[in-house]
């Protein structure tokens, strides 16, 4: 099987979008605020946003499952309060289990969590047994800075997470460490946001020691790790001058990279520096970048094509790289397959 | 030659990092405040700290000069306010200075600036002039963050910092975009906040048309480029999705990157992906990884090792590497030796 782990709905219909726009400006005047049931989504709406987009491209590039999750850019954790972000969540996530529901061979769901800018993460443990054990999710995107951009939050180390780390826990979920739109005008968000969040949460792992205190604990780091593995040397050095153990032995049992590296060269890269057992394919289709490669005349974001054309990866690694880390990573993926 | 285009004096003697602790102590308490001429060091406790550490490590490894600048981590522009950044770039570009006068032909000066957050840069141009005119420095550290993590000065690419840009077009003088230590518990300085910040910088880049009001403005972006070459395919793609021209058109005559990249698989992507014209040799030692590298045997931050292994560069090419881009980049180079 070829499963993209790393999938989000970014085609959801316009009212969505129009729900929100109008629960920002119920921020100001409650009286805009939307009733939660004012906003009617039909299956159809649904189908058109998914069948021409994701499941065509599934298809196109021989993808069987994608873990899909609300639009990683529309969390904006940083918009209003937890009540704000609450509600958000509670419909965002409700879509996401809609779409599975109607496409139960092709996709598979990890909640958004109704984070907010100095709220301790508790507030979230509702949301991710709702949404495990109601809709039969396997995992959760969790967002180290729900202020966006501005980096607020103690670093995923600090004990601050740990009530939503022993629920994950517990629950054998684990959590893409995913940033939101950034309202910093330094930080792009596709462009500069994102890769900075997956560097930076990587460097809080290192310094620290989490994963003794939690050793079952699971996180995807995505697009390809950020600069992690570009720059792994330095890593191992940093880790080596404090005193850590290997990167291997200190990180690699519980975190994880994904394969959304839009070129031949940097997949490359990846598949050389990281080891197999720590790689997951993923694609982010519909997502960053939507362009045809002028110099390969295909999807920058057709990630599968990079990945086929490595011929130094057997092809027990390949396996593992396209469907066995998304079975260990995720271990409720197999149960919610076996279940349709 | 083999020029090192990004070292730092990060084994200046002691009292001035005790000069520094007492400016800070000044700041809560005006009795404090040590006067400028109450640090005194003798050229032979710089010989001390040089001769042991760069200049070794120079003749070790063949490199022949190093552009040198103050410790970066030391710029701490989030420290005080702009009289505070003011008196310390005045201190740590005169021992710039005089490393440089002592050691000729082993160091050519790049100054930091006396930025601070919210101010203007226009406040760097005395200094920026004083380091050029009268002590022959090559160029200047730029920090897109003075707040130190907190990302609260407008993008590179803002008019904000434009009056400093005209100043550096008039001097023929470029910049490295290098950001400080990071006071924001979130980002390891050298780990996160660094690599962050030079893939924000790029990304800044690309957004805007810059170069288009400066044609001839150069900017070195330190550490291989932070996340860029690793994703390179995303940057042409979201640079494409914007209707920006090719990133090689767009940015590639005002851009470019340096090799402090600790590990052969990212020098190789480097070397890949960026175009030879655009990458300049460095190391940053003695900087931000001490150690060796036990699968190697050599020191991770020896990056020159890692360059002559790569086949597919030619002899031209890689003496441009070393040599000539370092020369076109910074046109005061040739002059400055040439003085000597």
């Amino acid at each position: 099987m070829i499963i993209d782990c790393h999938g989000h709905y970014t085609t959801a219909p316009r009212s969505l979008e129009s729900f929100r726009q109008k629960q920002i400006a119920g921020l100001k005047d409650a009286k805009l605020s939307p009733a939660k049931d004012s906003l009617v989504i039909s299956d159809d709406e649904i189908r058109e946003g998914i069948e021409g987009a994701q499941l065509r491209i599934q298809r196109e590039r021989g993808t069987d499952m994608t873990i899909f999750s609300p639009r990683a850019g529309g969390m904006a954790h940083h918009i209003g309060n937890a009540t704000t972000s609450a509600l958000w969540s509670d419909i965002c996530n409700e879509l996401i289990h809609r779409v599975c529901t109607l496409y139960p061979k092709n996709f598979v769901g990890v909640c958004q969590l109704p984070q907010s800018p100095g709220v301790r993460p508790d507030n979230c443990i509702a949301e991710l047994e709702r949404c495990v054990n109601e809709y039969g999710f396997i995992g959760c995107n969790l967002n180290p800075d729900p202020s966006g951009g501005y980096w607020t939050e103690p670093p995923l180390t600090d004990k601050w997470w740990y009530p939503l780390y022993e629920k994950m826990v517990e629950l054998d979920v684990p959590a893409m460490v995913h940033v939101s739109s950034s309202c910093n005008p330094a930080f792009h968000f596709t462009g500069a946001h994102y890769i900075n969040g997956d560097t930076t949460a990587f460097m809080q792992f290192i310094t620290a020691d989490l994963f003794k205190d939690f050793p079952t604990l699971k996180f995807v780091i995505p697009h390809g790790g950020g600069a992690v593995p570009y720059h792994w040397g330095r890593y191992r050095g940093l880790a080596q001058d404090m005193g850590k153990p290997t990167l291997k032995e200190h990180l690699l049992n519980n975190v994880y990279f994904d394969t959304c590296v839009y070129h031949q060269a940097g997949i490359d890269l990846l598949t050389r520096v990281i080891p197999a057992d720590n790689i997951l394919f993923a694609s982010e289709i519909v997502g960053a970048v939507k362009g045809i490669d002028p110099e390969t005349g295909h999807y920058y974001d057709d990630t599968k094509r990079y990945l086929d054309a490595v011929n130094w990866l057997s092809a027990e690694e390949k396996a593992k790289i396209f469907d066995g880390n998304v079975r260990k990573v995720y271990p409720r993926f197999a149960r919610a397959i076996a279940s349709r």
